[in-house]
This record gives C-alpha cells, structure tokens and sequence, in this order.
C-alpha cells in the first residue's frame, strides 16, 4: 500500500533530517506559535521538543496519501472525541482555517463529534473552535474567509 | 454560519419525516448490513433504532456542509480515538471504502491516530480495518464501486 | 419496551416542535443559567444550539420512563465517569439539588464513582459539586435543604 | 454532611469485618454469580478479592444515603460512560433487575447515556443489557424476583 | 502470591487504624501539602476524606511487594493516560523526586506516554511535570537532585 | 536534561538505523512473539511496523534514563488505564516477567490501579495478566529466566 521508491529514500534520511522536516512541515501548519511553542518547549525538555517534531510532524504529517485538510478534520475530531486538549484543538483549529477548512466545516465535524463522543465533549470543543476563530478574526484574517 | 433557509425547511419536518430520512442515509451510508443491522436492534428496543435513526443519521450524516468523505475521516478519527469500538470501526471503513476513500487513505488516518491516541489503539484499529479490507474484498466490492 | 400510543404522538411532532420541547425541558431543570447558556451558543452556533436542545432535552431528558431524579443521578456519574467535564457537573449539580436530590444523595454518588472511576475523577467531580452547593447556598437555596 | 454517629460505629469495624460485609452486600447485590466470581478470583489472587470485597462492596454499597436502585443507576452510567465493560454491565444489569428497577429503566438510562457519551458506546451497552435480560428471562426471574 | 502471615495481621486492623496508617503514609508521600489538603477535603466531605485515607493510601500504598520509586512511576504513567488530572500530576511529581526519582526518570516516564496514551496527554503531563520541578526548586530542593 | 553527546550521535542515525534499533530492542523485550508480530503486520501495512519499530521501540524503548523493569510498570499501568488494551498487557506482562518483574510486582501495578482507574479496569487488566502468567508457566519459563 506504500510507494517502496519514497520509503528507500526516507530510509536514508537521518534523525538530523527528521527533526528538520518536522520543524518546517509544523512551521507550515501552525506558523510562528507553533514555532514558538517548540522553543519554549525545547529549553524545558529538549528530547520531547525532538521526538514532537520527529514523530507527529516528521513522520506523519510529513507523509503523503492524505490532504492536510483531511489530517486536520481527522486531528480535530480525534482531539474532540479524546476531551481534555482544549488547548492543542485550539491551535489546530486555527491552523485548520489557514489550511483552508472554512469555517462551517470545522464546526461540522464538531457537531458529528455530539453523536460519536456526547454532547459535552462537542461543546467543549466549540469553545475552543470559538477562540480559535476569534483570534483568527482578530489577526487579520489568514483563515480562508469560509462560511 | 448555517443557511437560515434550509433551517426553516428542515423546522416543518415531522419526527416521523427525520427517521425515514435517517433511514436513507444510513442504507445510502452502510447499505444492506447496516439496514440489517437497525432491523435487529428496532426488534429489542425500537425507541433506541428510533433515536439512532433520527439523530446520528437523521440530523448529522443527513446535514450539508461537510462532503461525506470527510465525515467518514472524523468517525473513523474518533472511534479509534475513543478505543473499545472494534465493530462500528469495521463498519465505517467498509463504508468508507463505498463511500470513496482508497485503503490508503483510511489507513494514513489510522497511523496518524498513533500521535494523538496512542499506538494500541491505532493498533487496534488497523485490525478493524483489515477485517473490513477482507471482507469488501470476498464481497467482490473494489472500494470504489459507489454506495 | 415502550408505549407505542406516545411513539405515534411524537411522530407528528415538527423539528420547531421539538427545539421548543427541548428548551422548556432545559429551562425546568436548569432555569436561567440554562436557558442563558443556549442564548449565548445560539448567538455564535444556531445549529449546535438546535442540536442540544433538540436531542439531549427534546428527546432524551422530555422522554417518560424514568424520573429526574434518576435521570440526573445517570448524568452525574456520567460526567465523572468521563472525567473534564468540571463545568457540565457544577450545572447539573446545582440542578439536581433543584429537582429534589439531596446534597447527601449527589455526594453519595461521587464517592460511589471512585471504586469505578477511580479517585481523580471522584475527587474532581466532588470539587465541581462544592462549587454548585456554595453557588446554591448563596443564591438563598433553591435545592431542597437536603442532608 | 455524615451522621457522625454511624461513623464512630464503623471505626471499630476491623479489616475481617469489612471483608464480610463486603461479601454479604456482594451476595445480596448479584447472587451465586457474584460469589462465585469472587471466589475464583481469590483463588489466583486473594488481595484483590479482599479488595474488591473490602472497597467497592464492603465501603460504598455498604453505605446508606442512597437506596440501592439509585446506586444501580449511577453504576450502570459510569460503566457505559467509561466504555470497554461489557462483563461489569452485563452482571450489574441483571443484579439491577433483582434489585427492582424495570427493564424499561435500565434501557432509559443507556438511551440517556447517548447523549452523554456517545452513541458507539450507548450501542455496546444495550448489547450487553440484551444479554442480561434474556439470561434473567431464561433463569425465570420476572426482574421483581428479589435478590 | 502474597504473605498470609500479614494478612492476618492486617484482617484485626480496624477501620480507624487503616485511616490512621492511611494518613500516615499520605504524610510520608506528600508532606504538609498532602495533610493540608486532606483536611481541607474533610471540612466539605470528612466521609470522601476517609476514604481516601482507607484505600488508595491506608490499603494500597501501605502494602509491600512493590518499592515507593515503582509506584510513583504507576500512579504518574496512569494518571497521564487518564488525562485531565493536572493537579494530582504535579502533586505525585514533586513527591516522586522527594521519594528519590530523578528528574529525568520522571521525564522518561512521560516522553514514553507519548506512544501509549498519544502526544496531547504527554505534553500536558509535561507541563504539569515542568510546575512542580519549579516548585520543588523553588522550595529548596527537597527533591534528590537528580539529572 | 539529556546528555548532548548521546544526541548528536542520534542525529547521525538513518531512518533504515532506527528501525533496525527498534526491531532489536523489540525482539529483546517481547521475543519471537513479538516479532512475529510485526512480520505480520509489516505483510498487510509496512508503513505501520515501520513506525511501530521506529518509534516506541526504536525512539523510546532504546532511549536510556529509565531501567527496563521501570518501562515496563510505565506501560503496564497506562495499558491498565487506557483500558480496553487486552491483548497489549497480556504480552507486556508476559515480557515484564522476562525482563525481572516478578508476578507479584506485577499485581501491585494493578491493584494500586483500581484506585487510579476505578475497580472494573484494574479487574480487567488482572485477568490478561492471570493469561500471561499461565501462558510464562506453560512455555517453562519461571518468570526470571531472561530475555
């Protein structure tokens, strides 16, 4: 089910490599905070800050067969279903709308959470969707406009 | 963020109008298996199939605003994340697979599942996955032949 | 199981119905706090705000078959069972004291939920319902005196 | 909120004493089933069956300030909520019905549990129940038989 | 598997003692911030108090068979996994540096949730963790100085 | 708090290096079942054995800072936690007795459990460990006798 010819070469990439990839695939989602949050992280723990930027982002979101607007709905109800992560959905949220999600569409998955994981973990959710999109809003846009 | 519209339209629709339309959208969804299934169930607790019909497929799966393809990636995102939910998830990847996602996409959603919910429940859910793969694959169904 | 006489009567039942069915639930068990709550969530997300009052107070909370009292008991242990549910429990908490439970009765709850939920959350949950009782007591009662 | 009286009274209990009330609340709760449960479970560990006796049994059910009925229920929620235990459900759905709650009540309680927790796991849970009723039906119990 | 000779010895324990040897052992973990707390959850619920004193602290971390290190490694890998338990996480941290885990230990134990429980719940952990290392500095040390 | 000689060595290794590590380190912890296993898996999705060598076993498991026996406590609690991870403790407890556990470490780790995650998990994880141990004792293994 996978491209051999893409997995010889990234059997060559080094850790090195990894760790850079994954720095420039999150820097592409989540943009300066997300930067930014990997330094204040790498100066408490520098070996999570390496394994957060080698694995999530080096080794999946780095992936192809799959749209990033797909990795973000699947990210986003996956955080919604798992409760408690108010602040990461925050983040993807607003990363979600620069990727080009609009709007309405982040809050459908929200609401087909209500059915999967109960009504109190979608409305948690929505909150934080709500502060997303406020601080999207007052950035100055850079989430597609959407709905 | 809705069509104010379609709102009024859906506000006349009896309770009896949202579980025939349930009704469509899971059989449109899962097909017979599913069907089969809300038979079963509504001959134990027919106010349970009545609920099931009317809310996650009635109001939901039946609302627009989001492509099919990708509610499919949120339930499958969240079922694994949830764990304990072997059965639904090999029914949402067969359905997936009608509904138009390759294997392939299916499964990069399940390997991003290891960052954010852990590695034994993407486990888990691959193995769902596969059981459902096998089972389109007997059933001379190619993963894209349409619901 | 059930009385099939009410299952037509609801049939006929509109969705618009069905919403002001659910706000009238949610307004008897939650009173103001409530109702300001779906104010507020309309004003940003009419549809989740649709949902709630649709499903879990229009056709769950409206249904016969089980008194309040039961029913906010299930919730309860519900939302400690799931734990990151503090705001949800202090809500419903201070509604349950409304609908007659004694505060011995929630408290009983919680401490029941710690040999199947574990301390953490029985502990969590027990401060959300401190919370609610100070809340109650200074609003000049409202729950039964109780224990 | 405690009567300090019944405490005092309890404080004298030793660590036998509250092992055997453990054992007659958990025979009076769930019958020969239970007994035998925890009798193979002492065989491959003794503790945790003096646990299990002394803590859940022996100290909460043992416990006044909730009738029995109520504590099924609260039961019931937390282990449809927590998901993954469908053996715990199946033994305390039909010790419910012994205990004098309807087969009505308990289906109530798990529809509830939809909204709270979700649909996949509201499923598994009258899955489960399904199971405890036939078993009770097949054992000749009426549900109002009594313990 | 376990000393007979002990549990007759623990079977004439009465149900103050274990209180007693609960509070005993929760000082001996936690210090002045685990007595504090305790008593404070007693003025609002002296029976949850006991409780906690009886079981978690009186029942399990008095019994022998694992070293204090070992459970402190338990208690922080699952109050991680369980998500949303920030407060306990950082209580258990700092006492697990005073029971002679190393800073790094501790941070081992964490950075391996990240493939069990997922990366959200790793993060949080951490930054529970990073609160008490702060504390624990802050408050002179205290903790083994470790790595 | 990591050694920075030790990482830039890492820095150097191949992504064919890591999974060569972790296919190591996952043969020395779980033996031919483990990695028949993974051959298994690798026949129906490379990409996941890949990830599944590179990352828990190859990027966490081979790291230093934390003995192995510890690891094991680590994730035999969180397994137990999580729930609905049968299989997972089943061959983690199976290895930690090869690793130097004694069975009685082991049923500490899920009897300090029930107090963190609630009875019904603890009680869940018990009987996969019970299978574990019996399968150990078939195979003439005695529990110490090394991986």
């Amino acid at each position: 089910m996978t491209d051999a010819r893409d997995e010889e070469a990234n059997s060559d990439l080094t850790e090195a490599d990894r760790i850079a990839l994954g720095r420039v695939t999150l820097g592409a989602l989540h943009g300066e905070v997300g930067l930014g949050y990997v330094q204040r992280l790498a100066e408490f723990c520098p070996d999570m800050a390496d394994l957060l930027l080698a694995y999530p982002y080096g080794s999946i979101y780095a992936r192809g067969g799959l749209d990033l607007k797909s990795r973000q709905i699947a990210t986003i109800a996956a955080l919604t279903a798992l409760g408690d992560s108010s602040h990461e959905l925050e983040i993807h949220v607003a990363s979600s709308l620069r990727a080009g999600l609009t709007k309405q569409e982040v809050v459908e998955v929200l609401l087909q959470m209500s059915a999967y994981a109960g009504f109190p973990r979608a409305l948690a959710a929505l909150k934080a969707a709500r502060a997303a999109f406020d601080k999207v809003e007052k950035d100055g846009g850079g989430g597609h406009s959407g709905a």
